[in-house]
């Protein structure tokens, strides 16, 4: 059962909504004798946290991670990892006007109906603010990664279509990714997006994205057949987060579409290594990991949140209308890519510690 | 922890190998009281089962269930339903002369990595043969979501894609599926495709598809946010299915290019109740179902196993070449259909326990 | 996997050591739309606190309880409970000139061979202070239970006996209970037990105590064999409790010298309602709960932290001898009654839930 | 969640009624490339089954298993290990006279109430012939854990009490254990346990019994909390067997009137090894075993069904008297040992997975 945890063994339980006084996670099952400073987990939130360019949400969080219990001298202790942060730019005022009006495309109306009250401040639990706890356990589960496999494992996460603009692929730069508020990983269309971000910004409505995932230094074997497969356990773990309405393993849906010829990936033996000449595969074959590079994508719907007005119902089921104020991201897709990245991270060392235990 | 076993109060756990002398599973925390007959699950059965028509493997199974445990007097007992397929027209010998080599889009090479050895006669426990089990298990969760919800429940899946090839899916008709070999819910795709499956066929290679699935009579409230969300465990069922690459739901990896105003559903009180004028959302919002119809599609990738030559390695790091003598089916995703049905079943009654144990 | 969450469906997950910052849990899975006020909690976590009388531990901790999210409106909202208590009388320096030795009777030597590092400074993670959090988690399912079932529903726990001492259980009285420093049921034994224990303390050891729980109640049918039976849920509740080495249902190791005759509780019906002759039983039938009062006992070995002293070995492998300092309990059973019944309480709620889920 | 399941990583799921078609298990989770032969189980399924003195059950089962999956080549794939034992001896019509009655002591009523059906023949799911799928998935476990810990690794239970008649423990003889009909270790008690039961069978009554379980070559560190402690794992196992109403590890309960002194062991440095000089902590510190020999034991119940007249019920709510025909042990605590011992090394190799796993 996992109603709010993650994971089989490197385990995370995230709490908290939107506009309470904090919201938190706890990891379990993490490895001991791993160092780990706040300092690592920070830059991670760094890259999620809003209101670091006018592209995202103004809410102004530092984000700040309390780490409360499970590391000792600088290292893990085997212990659960509880850490905090707290919510500082909760403007619950700006949500009293539509409590009673479910948001389309939100889930007011689910929530309600499912639970019989609703915490309405913010989107209260459904509010893509319980991200940032997942971005801080996928720091811990990246630097006990780092540590175990060694520094070749990586996993970058870039926009690779923002609306109705793609990119080039073949230009994927990881240093250009960091550099542009889009995580947009090929220079040349960096300058478009921004305006076509604006114009979408301007014209009061919101656009959807595709995030790439890419995941390198893999060893062979991850991934545990056939109910806890690596691909079924990523799109899982994509599928949850909040506004993903699709998932991708290597060619993913696009695979319908390819020859058996074009799709199977051929192995040649080079130095004495498996290689394959392609990675349809998206690096999972049967579930298991191949040793290539992990590849997933996912869509992010655009923000439901937007100012043009909107038909809708309220608490009492007549019709009425809606338009948003609050803060809101143009595209929420972006700030999706950390998120997509922690995920990665907590499924990929979930299923080293699983192959651990089970193939030694 | 779950290697085997999906769900998490209705769970089945599969055993069983394409060429041992059965395959199986087991239910667990079905409901008591259940009328279940044997003729129920044959009936789905006989929807997946190879050998059927000229597009589909020549493998010759009845697929019999017997049922060992679990059901007294024509109900269930609420104790686990153990079922027991034996395999029957396993042609080992077909797998002799490919046995050390590691055939190209399969599993063979990551499971000899990861255990150390493998049953290779007919992929054994990699095998599609797998899915048989799932189609029992979601045959007792169809009978009893429609005892629990009533006869208005129904999961339908059909291909809307089989390889380069669509179907116009407004005329989804729901007796069409039934009748042809293709599961095309589109009348007027049927010749096309029949003689565009020759051809794939004849040309020793193979093709992708798509499958999309469609729940009706859905109550809201089912899906437990965050980590058990109905999407997230819809994703994580449908890629467990051998050969998926792609799940979507809704508007899916399309949802990506829509506006705001074009993806979220708008709501109007039609005699006194809620109405969504869309349904990009697929029937989930914040992960839980609005009462919509649940969709969700998923690709298939195309069979591996082609009779056109490829290049691959063998057990000893050497190059060689394979091509697939064995029987085959040319699209794996035409089988792929009450596969998927099955796990939609699965999961929704699930979720339907999971929602009344919390919520009453 | 639960390293340090208990229950299935509502779950707690712990987190914290002795002399970290603060400790806490999250409560998963509770039930939506329960009025639950901060003073229910706190007036469990009083019973358990320390530094009460001269019988328990001098640490002076008011435990006061932050409820971090998941109540809105004073009502659960069925998302995640997240509760913090700080450590606001951690004397860690007590704790210095015993960090390489291996406290006799403590987890010191197994939690270093284990994890390689441990935080010593009062235990770190092995101390019973975690316990607090189960208070917490416990208060909750209490009041989840009373609103389920009904205010006739009730768990109660004493010390019946403590070192050598019994007392005699037919003077059971819940008042009683409440009144006295050692949660004694029978007011006889009050004098002699306060004689006794001044004597263990004033001889610089220490002594151990059963703990009787009696739930009432509860209805018929809670508990999921096989592997889920009520009784053994209890079990490995009361046994996951710090210093816990045995538990006993209904008549327990006692069972062993009955007759057939004598254990098994004849059924009458009276007034149209089945009532046993005895409960031997325990009031669970085949790991289902049969509505008889559910009677379960457990044994806390005495306090390992004695000032006399003993003989250990260091880090380094050396002989050496240890005395301790520290504030500690002369009998750490008394304390353990509030945390017995916290520990009921979370698996009878857990119980009636996943019964719920299953029957309906 | 685990109706039917135990364990968290090496996992077996059983099914099967006592008069249905077939009982059995499927073991999950099993660590690859591990010799297994059907005679290494079959060994321990024969010191189970009934019929083999005059002191247990006159029913004749062979207990033959059946390996349907997860073995090839002789060596376990890491897949699902399906087990299958028929049903040859059942004799239905003995049950057919009582089917309307709840046997005290049974879960005839429990079982009625809570699911609204049972099967009664044999009393079904509840018959401890479900044990003997656990047997077989703990011959599993044993032949796993020697091969990946050595031959030092061993469990042997014994009765240590059959009824009011104790044994010399002093005198513990493992060749004794496997001669004798009451798995005694003394045998200088076995006539005298003899003479006993025969009495207690002639008497038309039944006994209970206490087994100990002792395992040696134990490493250290295995064990998880705080809700995974491997004596709390170890007390769920014991108490999920049929008729158990007690466990206790190492003191046990008796570790209640222990002085502190008494009670912790205190540890010397021989040739530079850690030796503890007592063992009351059963080998397991703050829920992790410590090297010492894990000791456990616990009480079952006497034989329920007895010759003997009893009052009880009907399903009509009627007053009634039964007395029982069938076969029956008249003390089921004697075939309890092989299963005891089953369990213990399914939950030690459980968590000698889950802290490779974890640590490494």
């Amino acid at each position: 059962m996992s109603f709010n945890t993650f994971g089989k063994i490197f385990r995370f339980t995230t709490w908290g909504e939107s506009h309470g006084p904090a919201i938190g996670c706890i990891v379990d099952g993490c490895p001991p004798n791993i160092a780990i400073s706040k300092k690592d987990i920070q830059m991670d939130m760094n890259r999620r946290r809003p209101g670091k360019s006018k592209f995202t949400s103004q809410r102004k969080e530092s984000d700040e991670v309390k780490i409360l219990s499970g590391i000792f001298q600088g290292k893990t202790t085997g212990t659960p990892i509880s850490m905090l942060i707290y919510n500082k730019d909760a403007k619950s005022r700006d949500y009293e006007t539509i409590k009673n009006k479910f948001r389309p495309g939100h889930a007011d109306y689910t929530y309600l109906m499912k639970y019989g009250l609703r915490d309405y401040r913010g989107g209260g639990r459904q509010s893509a603010r319980e991200t940032a706890s997942r971005v801080a356990a996928g720091a811990i589960a990246k630097t006990v990664l780092k540590k175990l496999i060694g520094k070749k494992y990586n996993v970058v996460g870039a926009v690779v279509q923002l609306g109705l603009l793609g990119c080039n692929k073949n230009n994927w730069n990881e240093r250009e990714i960091r550099k542009n508020p889009f995580f947009c990983p090929d220079k040349k269309s960096v300058k478009l997006w921004e305006k076509y971000l604006l114009a979408v910004r301007k014209a009061g409505t919101s656009c959807g994205a595709i995030i790439e995932l890419r995941a390198s230094g893999i060893p062979v074997g991850l991934g545990a057949p056939i109910y806890s497969k690596l691909d079924s356990d990523i799109a899982s773990a994509l599928m949850s987060i909040n506004a993903v309405k699709g998932v991708n393993i290597g060619a993913g849906m696009n695979a319908s579409i390819l020859s058996g010829e074009e799709n199977s990936d051929e192995i040649r033996s080079i130095s004495g290594k498996a290689k394959f000449k392609s990675n349809n595969a998206g690096g999972i074959l049967g579930g298991i990991s191949s040793g290539q590079d992990i590849i997933a994508s996912f869509a992010v719907k655009p923000t439901s949140s937007i100012l043009n007005t909107r038909e809708t119902i309220d608490r009492t089921g007549k019709n009425t209308k809606i338009s948003v104020k609050g803060r809101h991201d143009p595209c929420v897709g972006i700030r999706a890519v950390p998120i997509g990245e922690a995920m990665m991270n907590c499924v990929l060392l979930d299923h080293y510690l699983l192959n651990r235990a089970q193939c030694g």
